[in-house]
């Protein structure tokens, strides 16, 4: 069962710092916990020096080394157990732990009925003090909640080192405590889950080639954050002018002053096909199949008419930064940039989108508002967008700084250098196979390979070969899809390769390659695209299906 | 004078040999000499130590210090004095020099009437024994013409103690003038050459990523007919109005009546690596190594600019195609064609050029004018342009319908079906090792690691990975170039690795791959990319490499 949200509190530290004191954890237990994807395993699971334990348990402390601070979450849902009480410490009340908020007080936290004082570890906290200092004089719960590697024997183990009281048995009685996912709304059964909170799923590979325009019950859903609750009446876009004013549009004036523009267009994340890199090393971020893509007709108002309205004019070289409505305990909002030349580009067709599929938008896909933006990967896609800038930078949100970037494979979270790579925004030629699963078999006789292959920047799929025999030799698959514009095609193709399975074979090596029209072609190998973050997986897709006797 | 070419013909090593056992450079004296910029003057005007002597008179052989790699050239017309005869020596033939071509045979090479055994410099050359080489068998003048340090006085003094002959009075006439290929111009001899006729040559891996502009005699030339003989006074450009009517710009009209554009674009033919498919199975194509690209500044009048002037419009879903001068026996001209939108983009900057580097046009690259498609490939930047139309097919040509297109490996002679592959126009990301060569060693210790990179479309080049195990683990290559507008970098990168030699190497399998804008990424194998026409290699690049012992 979901737990219903507490009733109101701010966003700002302050009164979230307040809210948390307010939280009575300690009767509540968690209902959910968090896997956090990325701190690789090692780190977390092995039994290290004094020091990595410090590290692990400041870590643990607020969950997050800066790394796995705003990661993709893999939220898993289960029942924690509420820490076991014990009866040898001092006894403390939440106003007396409260107290103890910042450094010059010591910063004490609790967990279950525990006090910890967690202020020498402030400094090693790998996600930074700041982050940290979130929970002091409060809750580790919620936030445990969001960062997932806490859930560890070890990480309680070490926390226990810095306990130093429990909490007194007398409290005034507690609030409901506050799921931020209370609200998500509900999804179709068929969907593939990831993680259940934030919430994301794909489509089956079987469903997933069925339809040229994916259903939106079945486009894949991939959040970073809780989905927010909007009220389209009150909703307002604001854009920041070339003069500095606010501008601000409500719904009605984007779909009433601005013509509608309908696109089809693919959205593929960054890390589809993640479980391939995954199974190479783990990365420990969602371990997306090959259904993190999906294609649908998005309608709306064009980015470039909105930003003309507010004054902008072509020629700029600069970045269109987006702001979303869904935000993290600490108020930071999602968001991403996609440079001001694209946003303006009469050729592309950036959206400000209110339809999909000629549906009102829905909530998992960004309702009342989001940025389509043809060609890019999925995470400049900002959804509940209510805020645009322009400026000669990019967003300076995580997501486009310390994410969605590709590195080569000799990269370690020890060697990294964000700032040396562009954030992506265009993809690399792309294609799997939906059909036959690796779970199924094959008769002898007649078979039917069926697959989608796009990619990105608006280059058309101008082929895709299929391999039975693992490449050794190919036929070409016959391409359906709408046609599009030369450098617009933005929707993906869907193939199909009706062939016999050759007489005598044991078990088929299915194999598919696209080629674009710049006629880049997708790498053999995936073991040379792993990456830390595991994105950009576009190796060729490869499925064995045993042959079924005759 | 020039000279003109011999009537010699094929296409191998051994008649390039020739021909330039037949370039009579004692009878032509270099009309130019080059200074180069940052080659520090003290190492070659001080008069030095017999080490120092060696090594100036090794540099002399053929003349480049690494510093001079990346200069910008500084070229002086001059006159030279051809070198003085003497009596006293023996008489070598041309063809007795070429034979000392390689170290086995000792490296001779030619100056003026004088014969030099320069077999004991080589390991001194500051530039490399294989750039030495270069010239082994022939005249130093054309390589002397291209680095200005030779041009002093203790150089030529010291060459003067290596002196073992002169050359013979008697050499071989001149060629007949029926030959279609008479009037082509001479060529520089550190080209090598695929065919001699039509002209097919290449610079060699050593000298290609010296040069971010490359140098126009070095400049890979790529002919599929003779070389027309034009009148710049009587040239007409011919275009076919929309309604109809046939306008005629002159040269001076282009260069008066248009705004002039300058563009640094790479060209490269589709079929540049071929030797690596031809390793595979022999494609019986012209062999290209690595060197079938190169980088120029282009000047000229802007496509659009000229189109808009005869009466087009954007907005046209159609094609712009290009006839050329150079015709074959049966009047049939070169042609090709770019999609009317590609040469109607203000962001593209298609042009009619008629300058490179800062210099009229040679007449290898299209002397009077010739097309520059930034970001596609070569075959479409047709030379010696005379006749432009609009139409909505593409070119009728040969090498717009039957040629220059991808196919899959598994495609032959006899399933072929060229309809279906759409023609080259931008192309993958690319990337080739150019130093070391695999025809030298290395020593233990530092290394350094050369080369280029380049993809299509105006996608930025924005990493290059080295390896020196063959693929196993990466290092990342510091990118040189000029700061181009993003989805207009039309220029290669040059990139180099500073790095060592891990101890106890005996051979390094050295790889290089590059990752565009789009994060599209080399394939690794060069085998799946076979294709009956030996197009589009864009595989991992792989030079072996034996590491001297210590």
């Amino acid at each position: 069962m979901l737990l219903s949200r507490s009733s109101g509190n701010g966003f700002c530290t302050l009164q979230r710092t307040c809210w948390l004191r307010e939280m009575p954890w300690r009767n509540c237990p968690p209902t959910y916990w968090v896997r956090l994807p990325f701190c690789a395993h090692s780190t977390w699971n092995s039994a290290g020096s004094r020091r990595r334990r410090l590290m692990v348990a400041a870590g643990a402390g607020l969950g997050v080394c800066s790394i796995l601070a705003y990661g993709n979450h893999h939220w898993q849902a289960a029942t924690a157990e509420p820490p076991t009480a014990t009866t040898s410490f001092p006894r403390f009340t939440r106003e007396e732990v409260a107290r103890h908020h910042n450094e010059a007080n010591r910063v004490w936290v609790t967990y279950g009925n525990d006090v910890f004082d967690v202020t020498n570890f402030l400094e090693l906290h790998p996600g930074g003090k700041s982050k940290i200092l979130l929970a002091a004089g409060g809750a580790l719960e919620p936030f445990w909640a969001l960062y997932a590697m806490h859930k560890q024997d070890h990480v309680q183990e070490i926390l226990q080192e810095y306990k130093i009281g429990e909490l007194s048995p007398e409290e005034p009685p507690l609030p409901s405590p506050d799921d931020p996912y209370a609200n998500d709304p509900p999804r179709h059964p068929a969907l593939r889950v990831n993680t259940l909170k934030p919430y994301n799923a794909e489509p089956p590979p079987e469903l997933l080639a069925e339809y040229f325009l994916t259903p939106n019950q079945l486009f894949f859903k991939r959040n970073h954050l809780p989905v927010p609750v909007v009220d389209p009446e009150a909703y307002r876009l604001c854009i920041q002018s070339p003069s500095g004013q606010t501008l601000s549009f409500s719904l009605q004036d984007l779909k009433q002053n601005f013509p509608k523009y309908e696109v089809t267009a693919t959205i593929q994340c960054a890390g589809n096909r993640r479980a391939e890199l995954n199974a190479v090393q783990n990365t420990n971020r969602l371990g997306w199949n090959i259904g993190a893509i999906s294609n649908a007709c998005w309608g709306g108002a064009r980015l470039r008419d909105v930003l003309m309205q507010a004054g902008y004019q072509p020629g700029y070289d600069g970045h269109v930064s987006f702001e979303g409505l869904d935000k993290d305990h600490s108020g930071t909002v999602y968001g991403a940039s996609i440079p001001f030349q694209k946003a303006m580009s009469p050729d592309v067709d950036v959206l400000l989108a209110y339809e999909m599929n000629g549906e009102e938008l829905p909530r998992d896909h960004g309702f009342p508002l989001r940025v389509i933006v043809p060609g890019v990967v999925g995470a400049r896609h900002v959804k509940w967008v209510a805020r645009i800038t322009v400026g000669p930078e990019e967003s300076k949100s995580h997501w486009q700084q310390k994410d969605y970037k590709g590195f080569s494979s000799s990269v370690t979270w020890e060697t990294v250098d964000f700032s040396k790579a562009p954030a992506i925004q265009e993809m690399p030629i792309q294609s799997a196979i939906t059909e036959p699963s690796s779970k199924t078999s094959v008769s002898p006789g007649e078979l039917k390979v069926k697959g989608y292959a796009w990619s990105g920047g608006g280059q058309r799929v101008i082929r895709v070969d299929v391999s039975l025999d693992g490449g050794k030799n190919w036929q070409e698959a016959t391409l359906t899809g709408e046609e599009q514009l030369p450098g617009q095609a933005w929707a993906w193709k869907l193939w199909q390769l009706d062939t016999f399975v050759p007489p005598g074979t044991k078990e088929l090596n299915i194999v598919c390659k696209a080629v674009d029209t710049s006629y880049n072609v997708q790498p053999e190998r995936v073991e040379p695209l792993w990456n830390i973050l595991g994105v950009l997986n576009n190796a060729w897709h490869q499925v064995r299906v045993p042959v079924e006797e005759e």
